[in-house]
């Protein structure tokens, strides 16, 4: 009787499951991609790899320096920021066989070598031993992947095995016995990395076309590790203010479009290193997208950092529960499953985006929203019931639209300050940001830039709500981190903002009529 | 010789413990609460489990939802907060077998199933074949005292040993080898737990018989986790809020007094984790009580965070240091601890409680508060001798009063702008907080309402200062954080919030005296 | 071919290591100590001990309480925070002998005991019998070291070997065999350890004389560890406030003058332990100086992070790369090394100090500066190229002078603010702080001292603009931490108070021509 019953239970909680694996969608590479370059899902790993990478390389697709380039003059560290335009080879100017790197960066850059030893690349036959029982056993699919990929692409023959992975292979060129230390060096991309691994590469590249917002919040593609870079050049401010090392700091996490070194750290690129949620701290972190201190915070973060040092990191994620004695989630448990399978695309469930808005505080009902929404229901359901994971989906969607309407109650006295010039010298010294940015009551360009009375102390204050409070309120819901989104950030400081701001606002009307009663009394 | 000298010393050192030992205090089961519930302390399991569990569950003793009931109109996630009164079975109108949970589940929501199948609950053979030697082996014992306690409770037969522990024993009953999965399905709160645990259960509610402030600054048996939630649905300005997804985010942590889960992790219910700094660490962080932080940055934490790793923590904490390799002091170490003993009423020691007040400070020398005092130096005097505990907590309460006689010249400026209709817009648009907070300068309600101008900016900052900067002024003082009561947190955040109170206070002031003049000249 | 080419490549990049490796400069005991104590290099152990030790307890030099003594009266707790000039010994007036110590002290203090049972002090044996694959083999040469130490003070025989290192050694005297346990116990200073640890004291005591400034930034020798007791009793504001438990909160930090312990924690003293970042955490974090949250969040920290578990913290810095599979820096890796040597002169390579004056930008290009970076570049090539590092460099002191420059124009506007009496309750009610701290703009003093209207809330700011986010600013850009100098902290923050203090200028100067004109009116 029990089998009957718990069929009809799993029919019940899986039809969400069901529904969705029936579109016949892969987590790995997501269909979308696909359609966006127009292939067909059976291509041969060169024709998907070379199709990525014209779309990777476009300036016209969001490659390079953006439509302020002309601002963005680069300092001598941009060279390792997006390589591909600005890195220029040292002044090495002689010819180095594959063994010749090693044998001198020992002695010149010992750590390069030392991670690189220790690592995946230069232990192929290591893993190519690994008994099924070790946890890394995975990984000789990998490098049989590996191979199918250059073998795709002429650069390995039928039936010759990859011997080694050295520098020369990604500083040169996969499989490049010699070169110039000068002219052929080369700091490598993503799609330097893609060449081998296609499918990872295909997977981060359809952040792309999955962010497809369905009220326009963001540009197309964004926000996304896969646009990161586009989104930083991008940015107004950043590409006019005078400041230019300042400017080039904010690059510095937005580098995710340009490498897979920002999660992977060169020269060891250890998974399970890139399992772990220090992994996203560097960038996920701080006054806005402040998720790192959420997770780490909440009970999920609380077991990983009393138990996590007994999991097995090196086992593939999908294996980490069963087998790998984990017993709570991380970043990437989240955030890259997507119908019980991992892949690349971290943004695939995305609903509210970095900065909850009340365009999707409108419509977080409709069809693309509980899709997704479906799709997060599937993820905690590998531990809580669905029920249970509904029920905080909702805390989380009215929570948020909670924040979002004291950021919207502070806008209205915002606009009306600016509307009627009463901001502390506004009519007097309020010149503009730089250009291309434009002025407007607490705009973005609060963070960066100063002069005179812009930002007035007000603009500022709303500038934290609506970009930092208004986010760390939201991450703080999504995080299930109590403290993240009631009293210590979020709810709380949202409040203290618009109390601030409205304070203002009756003491810069007073003083406005005070003034006006003096003028009269003049007048008189 | 010298042992003469040494017995002599242990008798000057030990006289403290000496006299407190003999009181016949056992740190395990407090003799407050036997005096409370009017019971011998030799009175059998299923009597003091009965007496413990009648008050637990009386609404009039502060089970349920407090007396702003109607206030709390339940959103779907509440049923997991307070599952008591909250709790609805899904709609799985089926039987169910003993075998059949894990069967299922195993497919349904195998993160849960993996849990338990690696906790004590799921291994109970693999405890009782322990040797000696092994950390566990405590363990044993704590079996044997679960079957006396069933066995007392007539649910287990003379000499039947308890064969499992699965997830009907608690989600439907103890033994029950059968149920329907709606009918009989509950979410276990913290009595399901002391039926096998009733010594563990009585630790943890003597804390509402051992919090009785001799001056009465909080309720009865409160600050505590066994009344935490009775606070948190007394508080008015949570039930009166509109926002019900951000008053329940407050709920989060306040659900000890519900479950034994906020600390035991479900479905493992890990003591080694529980043993951890970080299994407090979700709900005493922040901008209040943030405890985790100060602990984390002191010289305690310093060496856990760099050593912890080598300690066994699967022993009991009594015997972490001798055996277990422990050299400093977690939250555990030291609040769980009393009088040599560990157990679950970790509030036994408290002296300052959350908040330090002037009531508190006035009477610290005082019997109740010395006595304490004289607990805490026998724990401090397990590494450090009682010359330096003491020293260090003249510092404590030194420190501790220096904060609150800043909090008390700030309340005295606040009071007196309030009195004068001084505040912003005091006189034409401050509304009063939702019904039932009343209005008052820099109410906690200021951290969670903001409507009209109340607050203002002045009411805010005199909220953070009473109620965040003084706690963490004292939490820092007393987990040894220097940067915590100095400078980073502390002192020089009450110095500054009385600082721009003062500067308020005189620009209101002086704002007010402008006004008049100007009235004066438009009157002539 | 390719050797000469690497050795042409080695030629060019390691010009800068080589000239300054031939500078005969020795990274454990820099030069300029012995030529401060105006000692040969090739003295006896003892004569360079006793020239330290001369120099370390000298009043004259920085030992003790300084100029401001009569103001720091001491508190209780004094004693143990510079227990040379505080400490009185318990009033137990017997004799002990070695062993006794231990007997006793396991029932009066166990924690202590436990700690130095673990220790390499309590193990002298285990280490002699170590294997050199050990990672602690290069132990048995520290105790030959130790005990051509004490043969050279007369403290051991020739070819007598150090038996034991217990209590007695350090808290009566090194050898001891018994002594009065209130007339002879002292509390260890530095100089204790240093009568066995020569090398280490003198590499400590040798940053009085590295930190010279060109431009006087700082007094002779500071901000050093070797001298930060002395910086803390000269602090005007720490010496004059009236809550005196709060001021000693501030020494709880400024200890390392007077103590080991600060560093390698009491009893157990672990290297293992004072190696990981953990170690400086307690002193180096918070509002100020907050190295350890920038190292933990850059991608070195997230390294450590995530991989640091699985590395050797038994080996030598210098090993810990190469055989002990570190791939990511920790403060120590950095700060202890010196042209590829490490030792205890943590400041050997500071260019710019804790706070980043406008001085130290407009020299920053001088020699002194340019050593520092190149001893910096060879530090950071041990991983890095020497042009990222480079580049990376200038990014830092450009980054800085830019944060630097927001804090001259903020102090412009504080200045005239000052000049004018125009600051809220200036002219009426702004007391001095206490002696022997004078009144000013914004000083340390607002942080700490709170009367009338000094400091008001401009003041506070300032004082945060340039002591706190400036400070962060820096020490964001130096350990790579982006959000640490653009958004989160520093940059972002610099321009906040700026713009907070230019609206205060001018709202105060709108308020005083407002004031003038009543007054004009009312004169009429």
């Amino acid at each position: 009787m029990i089998h009957r019953n718990c069929i009809q239970t799993l029919i019940v909680l899986f039809t969400t499951f069901a529904m969705l694996a029936s579109s016949g969608a892969r987590a790995d590479i997501p269909d979308e991609l696909y359609e966006a370059l127009n292939l067909e899902k059976s291509v041969a790993p060169n024709v998907l790899y070379d199709a990525i990478v014209e779309r990777y390389r476009d300036p016209a697709q969001g490659a390079g320096e953006g439509a302020l380039s002309d601002l963005w003059e680069p300092i001598p560290f941009s060279m390792y920021l997006n390589p591909t335009e600005h890195y220029v080879p040292p002044e090495l100017d002689f010819e180095v066989e594959r063994s010749d790197c090693v044998a001198c960066h020992e002695s010149v850059t010992p750590g390069w070598v030392h991670s690189w030893k220790g690592s995946v690349h230069g232990n192929l036959d290591e893993i190519r031993k690994l008994d099924p029982t070790d946890s890394r056993f995975y990984k000789k699919d990998m490098i049989n992947d590996v191979e199918n990929n250059l073998r795709s692409m002429g650069l390995l023959e039928k039936d010759q095995p990859l011997n080694s992975v050295g520098c020369i292979d990604c500083h040169i060129g996969v499989g490049a016995e010699k070169g110039n230390h000068q002219a052929d060096l080369k700091m490598p991309d993503a799609a330097a990395c893609g060449q081998c691994h296609v499918k990872e590469f295909a997977e981060r590249e359809s952040e792309r076309d999955t962010q497809n917002w369905p009220q326009g919040q963001w540009p197309a593609g964004r926000p996304s590790h896969a646009l990161s870079y586009l989104a930083n050049v991008d940015t107004a401010i950043w590409a006019g203010m005078e400041e230019r090392e300042i400017a080039v700091g904010c690059t510095l996490c937005h580098t995710t479009q340009n490498t897979c070194g920002s999660c992977h750290s060169r020269h060891k690129f250890s998974a399970a290193e890139a399992r772990k949620p220090e992994a996203c701290s560097t960038c996920h972190n701080g006054v806005d997208h402040n998720e790192f201190e959420n997770f780490m915070l909440s009970r999920h973060g609380a077991i990983y950092n009393s138990s996590g040092d007994q999991w097995d990191w090196e086992l593939p994620l999908a294996d980490a529960f069963e087998k790998g004695g984990q017993t709570a989630p991380t970043c990437q448990t989240c955030h890259m499953e997507y119908d019980g399978e991992y892949g690349h695309n971290v943004v695939r469930k995305v609903r509210w985006g970095f900065n909850p808005l009340p365009e999707t505080a409108e419509n977080i009902n409709d069809e693309w929203y509980s899709d997704r929404l479906d799709s997060w229901i599937t993820t905690c359901s590998q531990c809580h019931s669905e029920r249970f994971a509904r029920s905080y989906f909702d805390v989380i969607d009215k929570g948020t639209a909670q924040g979002i309407a004291l950021v919207s109650q502070a806008r209205e006295v915002m606009d009306g300050l600016y509307a009627d010039g009463l901001l502390v010298g506004q009519t007097t010294n309020r010149p503009a940001p730089p250009h291309p940015d434009e002025d407007g009551p607490g705009g973005f360009f609060s963070f960066f830039f100063t002069k005179g009375n812009n930002p007035t102390a007000v603009d500022v204050e709303f500038a934290e709500m609506w970009e930092q409070h208004n986010m760390r309120h939201f991450k703080g819901l999504a995080h299930v981190n109590p403290g993240g989104f009631t009293y210590t950030d979020g709810w709380a400081k949202l409040v203290r903002s618009l109390a601030r701001i409205r304070d203002a606002d009756t003491q810069l009307r007073e003083k406005a009529a005070l003034k006006k009663r003096i003028e009269e009394l003049e007048a008189k």
